[in-house]
C-alpha cells in the first residue's frame, strides 16, 4: 500500500482542523462554524451532480468515485522485475525455442505480458504482435485518462460550486441587513461554501488526479518495456543485447543497483 | 436514454433551489430575489448573442443549441456489438467470399460500417479504403469538435457576461447611494448576473461540453474498431486473428465478459 | 453576407444598452454614467497601442483591424460546389485528356484550385504538385493564425487595460476621500474602465477570433478537398471513385442532400 | 527600424500618464501618488530577481534583458528578396555549374544561406545538407524560444510581485488603523505595486514576448524558403519550377506584386 | 556553482524583507506581523502534504524536495566541450579503427557518451544504437519532467492553501466582530497565509520549475549532439563533416568563438 498518499491525505486534514481551532477559546463551537449542512449540499452535491452529468453512465460514475482507492495501490511490478522476467523468457526462448515459452507464460501474473507471450508462441506475425499490443496500450491509456479526467472535472467543479454557494449566501444576506450584528456570521456562512470548494479541489481532487496521471505514466512505461522485450525475443535477439536495450529505461542509479544484485540470473 | 446525465442536470437544479430557500422564512420572496428579468437578459442574452456572432450561420447556431439533447443519447452500439458484427462479417467473407458481404451489408444499421463493407465489395484498393474511411473519421471528429466548441464558448461567455452585468449594476448603484437601506438589495441585484453566469457555465455548458467530448472519443474508438476490422476482412485474415486484434480495444474485464457470453458465435 | 454575425454583434450592443437603462428613471443621465472619455482612452487606447507594439508593422496593424469585416464574409464556395467542380474537371480530364483542363481552368474563380489545375496541365511531378499545394496551405493557415492572434491579443489586452484604468482611478480616489458623497461616483468612474475592457473582449475580440478560427478551419478543409481531388485527377482515377473519396469530407446529411439534387451532373 | 513597436510603447506610456493626470487639479502631486520607490523595488526588483533565478547564468540574464531592443529590429530580408536571391543562384548554378556558386556565396549577407550554398559547393550529400540546415533551424528556434520565455516569465512575475507588494502594504496597514484619514492614502500606496505589476506585464513584457514570437515565425519561414530553394538548386531543378515552388510561401497579393516588379530578373 | 540562481533567490528574500520594513518605525514588531506559526503550518504544511499525496512514494517526495539544489548545479560540460570530445573520438576512430575507442572511452566522464562509445566498440547495429540511446534520452526527459512537475504542483498548491488559510481566518474573524479595534489585526493575520502562498509560489517554486525545465532542455540538446556524433563516427564519416554537422547545434557567435580558440585540435 502506498504510505505517502495516505499520510498526505491524513496530515492535510489534520492541518486544516488545526488551522481552524488554533488560538480559539471554544474549540467545538469554532469547529461548528465550519460545519454547515446546506453549504455541504450545495458545494459537494453540485460538484458531484455535475460530474454525474458528464459521466457516460451511472456505473461509470460510481467506478470513477471508487477509483479514489487507486492512489493507495502500488504497481504490481517494477521496471527491474519486468526486465528480469523478460530476460528469463529470452533465455528460455534461446535455449528451448519459442514454443517453450507457452509453459513459462503460465507463471506470469501480468495479463498484458502473458498475452504477448502467447501471441509469440502462436507464431503471430511480428508486425501484428506490435499492432495488437500497441492498440491495447492506447486503450489502457485512454481508460486511465478518462478516470483522471473525472478528478480534473471535480477539481474544477469544487471551487465553481463553492462560488455559486457563496453568491447565493451573499444575495440572501444583502436583503437582510437590518441587524448589523448578524451580517458577520451570515457572511461567514456564505464563505464556508468557498472554503468547502477549495478543500475539495486542493485536498482531494487535484492530488488524486496528479497521482493517477503519474501512475499511468509509470504503468505505460513498464508495458513499453514489455513490448520492446517481447519483440526482441520474437526476433531472436541475444539476451545480453535485450538486457542492454531494456536497461535504457532505468535511471543510472537503478541500473547500477540492478547490476549488483541481479547479475547472476542473466545467462 | 442516458439516465446519468438527466439525473445530474435535474439534481443540480434541485440543489441550487434548495440552497437558495434553505433556512429562509419566506420561500417565494426569497426565490424571487433570484429572479431578475433584466439580469437574465444581460447574462443569457449576451452569452447567446456572442456565440451567435461566432457561429457559421443561423442554422448552425440553432443546431448547436439543439445538440444539448445529444447528452441524453446513448451510442447505438457498443464495442462488443461492433466486434461481434465484424467477426460475423469476416466469417461470411471467409466462407462465401467478399461478394457475399453485399447482402450482409443490408442488415447493418451503422452507415459508416455499411459504407466500408460496400467499398470492400466493390473491390476498392485497400489503401483507398483506409484513406476514405480515415478522411470520414477526421470529418466526423471535426464536426463533433465544432459542437463541443460551441458549449466551451458558452461556458466562457456565461461568467464573462455575468460580470459585465454586475459591473453595470454596480456602476448604476454607486451613483445612487442616497438611501443606505437600498444599497444591499441593489447590490444583490447586481450580483444576480454573476450568479446566472456561473450557473449557465457550471450547471449546463461545461458538463455538456465534457459529455459530448467523451461521447466523441467513444464513437471514434468504435469506428476505429470498424476500420481495423474491415481492413483485416479485406486482407483475408483469419476470423480468430481478427477477434484477437479487435479485443485489444476492450478492457480486460469486458474482454472476459465477452468471452463468456459470446464464445459460440465466433466460428 | 453572414447574417448570424451581424445579428450577434448588434443584438449584443442592444442588450448592453438595455441592461444599462432598464429600470432607471433618467435614461440619458444613466447612459452618460457609462460614457467617460478618459476611460475610453485608457482602455481602448492602451489595448490598441499594445497590440500595435506586437504588430509586425503599421500596415499589418491596420490590416488586422480591418480583418474585423471578415466575420461578415461568407466563404465563396461550399464543399459541395468544390466537389462538383472537381468531378466536372475529372470528367473533362478523362474524356479529353489532362491538357483539356487548361481551358477549363479559365472558368475557375478560386485561385488555389486554378493554380493546381495549371500545375497538372504543365505535367508537374505529382509529388511536387502535392508539396507546392501543401506549402501554400500551410502559409494560408499561418497568415490566418496571425490574424486570429491579433484578436486573441486584443481579447487579453482589453480586460488588462481595463484593470489598469480602474487601479489608476482607485488610487486617485483613495487620496481624495474628504467628501464621502463623491466616493460613490468616483468609484463608478474607476469601474467604467473595467466595464469597457470586458465589453471589448467579450463583445468583439473573442467572438471575432473564434469566428475567424472557424472560418479558417472550413477554408482549409475545402482546400484539402481540392488537393485530394487534383491529385486523384492527375493519377487518372475514375470520376466515380473521386466522388466517393471527396464525399467523405461531407456529413451524412449533406451527402444525402448532394446525391438527391446533383446526381445527374456526375458522368 | 520598426516604427510600429516604438510608437506602441511610447503612446502606451503617454496614455497611462494622461489617464493619471486627466481631470486632476494638481498634476505634479497626482503623478507623485504613482511614484513610490519601495513599491518599485518590490515589484520590479522581485520580478527581475525571480527571472534571474530562472536564468542559465548572469550573462544569459543580461542578454535576455537586452533582447528588448530586438522588437525594434526589422528582419534583414523579406521573403521576396530571399526568393529573388535563390532564383539568381539557381540561374548561376544552371548556367555555370554548382561550383560557380562559391563566388556568388561571397555576396550573400545571410550567414545561414551562405553556409547552405557552401555545403552545396562542397558536394555534400543532399540528405546531409537538409539534416545540417534543419538542425540549425531547430537550434535557432530553441534559442528564440528561450528569449521569448524570458519575457513570458517576466509577464507572469510582474502581477505576482505586484500582488505580493499589495499584500505587504495591506497587512502593515491593517495594524495601523488608528488614524482613519490615513487609511485611504496607505491603501493607495499598497495598490501602487499592483499597478506597477500590471503595467510591467501589459505595457512591456507581453507585447515584447508576442512580437519576438512573431518575428521568430517569420524568420523561420524565410529560412525554410532558403532550405527548400537550396535543395532544389542542388537537385538541379529548373529555375522556373523553383520560383513556382517558393512563391507558394507568399500570399496571393504579394505574389502578384512580385510578378509585376520582378519578372525580368528571372531567367 | 550557478551564481545567477543563488543571487536571485537571496536578493528576492532581501527585497521582500526590505519591502516589509521600509518606512516602518518599529522594525522588529513589523517583521513580527509577518510571522505567524499557524499560518505557516496551514500554507506550507498543506502545500507539502498535498504534493506528498501526489508523490509516488516517500523517497520520491524527499528526492524531489532535495532537487532544489539542482538549480545551483552547472551542467558538467558545454556543447563546445562535447563537440571537441566527439571530434577527438572521430579522429581516433578514423586513424586507429573503431576498436581503439574502447581505451578512449575510459577517459570519458559522461556516462551516456561512454555507454554510446562502448555500444559502437561492441559492433552493435547502428539502428539498435540509435534506439537504445533515444530510449535512454526519453527516460531521462521523463524523469526530469517528473521533478519539474513536483515544483509546478507546489507552485499551484502554495496560493491555493494560502487562500484556504485566509478563508479559515476570515470565517473565524466574522464570528468575532465585537471589538472593532481587533478586526484590522485579525484580518491581517488572515491575509498572511495568502502572502505566504504567493511567496512560496513566486519566490521558490516557479523559478525552480522554470530553471530545471531549461536545464533539461540544455542537457537533452547536449545528449542529442552526442547521439548524432556517435552515429556519424560509427558510419565512418569524415571528422570535418562531423564537426560541420555538430556545429549546427551552436549559435553563430559561439561557433565563431569555437573556431578561433579550438581550430587546431581538429585533425
Amino acid at each position: 500500500m502506498d504510505i505517502a498518499s495516505i499520510l498526505g491525505v491524513i496530515f492535510c486534514a489534520c492541518i486544516v482542523i488545526f488551522g481552524i481551532i488554533f488560538g480559539q477559546e471554544n474549540l467545538l463551537e469554532t469547529l461548528n462554524h465550519f460545519y454547515d449542512p446546506s453549504s455541504i449540499l450545495i458545494t459537494f452535491g453540485g460538484s458531484f451532480m455535475c460530474v454525474l452529468t458528464m459521466s457516460p453512465d451511472l456505473r461509470g460514475f460510481l467506478n470513477n468515485i471508487r477509483s479514489f482507492s487507486l492512489i493507495l495501490k502500488v504497481l504490481p511490478s517494477t521496471e527491474e522485475e519486468t526486465i528480469h522476467t523478460i530476460i528469463d523468457l529470452s533465455n528460455i526462448a534461446r535455449k528451448e525455442g519459442l514454443l517453450a515459452l507457452e509453459e513459462a507464460a503460465n507463471g506470469i501474473d501480468d495479463e498484458f505480458l502473458k498475452k504477448g507471450v502467447l501471441l509469440i508462441v502462436d507464431g503471430t506475425d511480428p508486425e501484428l504482435v506490435r499492432s495488437i499490443l500497441e492498440t491495447e496500450l492506447n486503450c489502457i491509456e485512454s481508460r486511465h485518462s478518462s478516470t483522471v479526467g473525472f478528478w480534473d472535472s471535480l477539481a474544477a467543479m469544487g471551487p465553481a460550486w463553492g462560488m455559486i454557494g457563496t453568491l447565493i449566501g451573499l444575495i440572501n444576506l444583502l436583503y437582510e441587513m437590518d441587524d448589523p450584528r448578524a451580517i458577520g456570521p451570515n457572511m461567514a456562512v456564505a464563505l464556508v461554501t468557498t472554503f468547502y470548494g477549495s478543500v475539495l479541489a486542493n485536498w482531494i481532487s487535484i492530488p488524486v488526479a496528479t497521482k493517477l496521471r503519474a501512475n499511468n505514466t509509470k504503468e505505460i512505461m513498464i508495458k513499453e518495456v514489455m513490448v520492446e522485450g517481447l519483440l526482441s525475443i520474437q526476433a531472436g535477439e541475444n539476451p545480453r543485447v535485450i538486457e542492454e536495450k531494456l536497461k535504457s529505461f532505468l535511471s543510472p542509479a537503478r541500473r547500477t543497483a540492478m547490476k549488483e544484485e541481479g547479475g547472476e540470473n542473466v545467462g
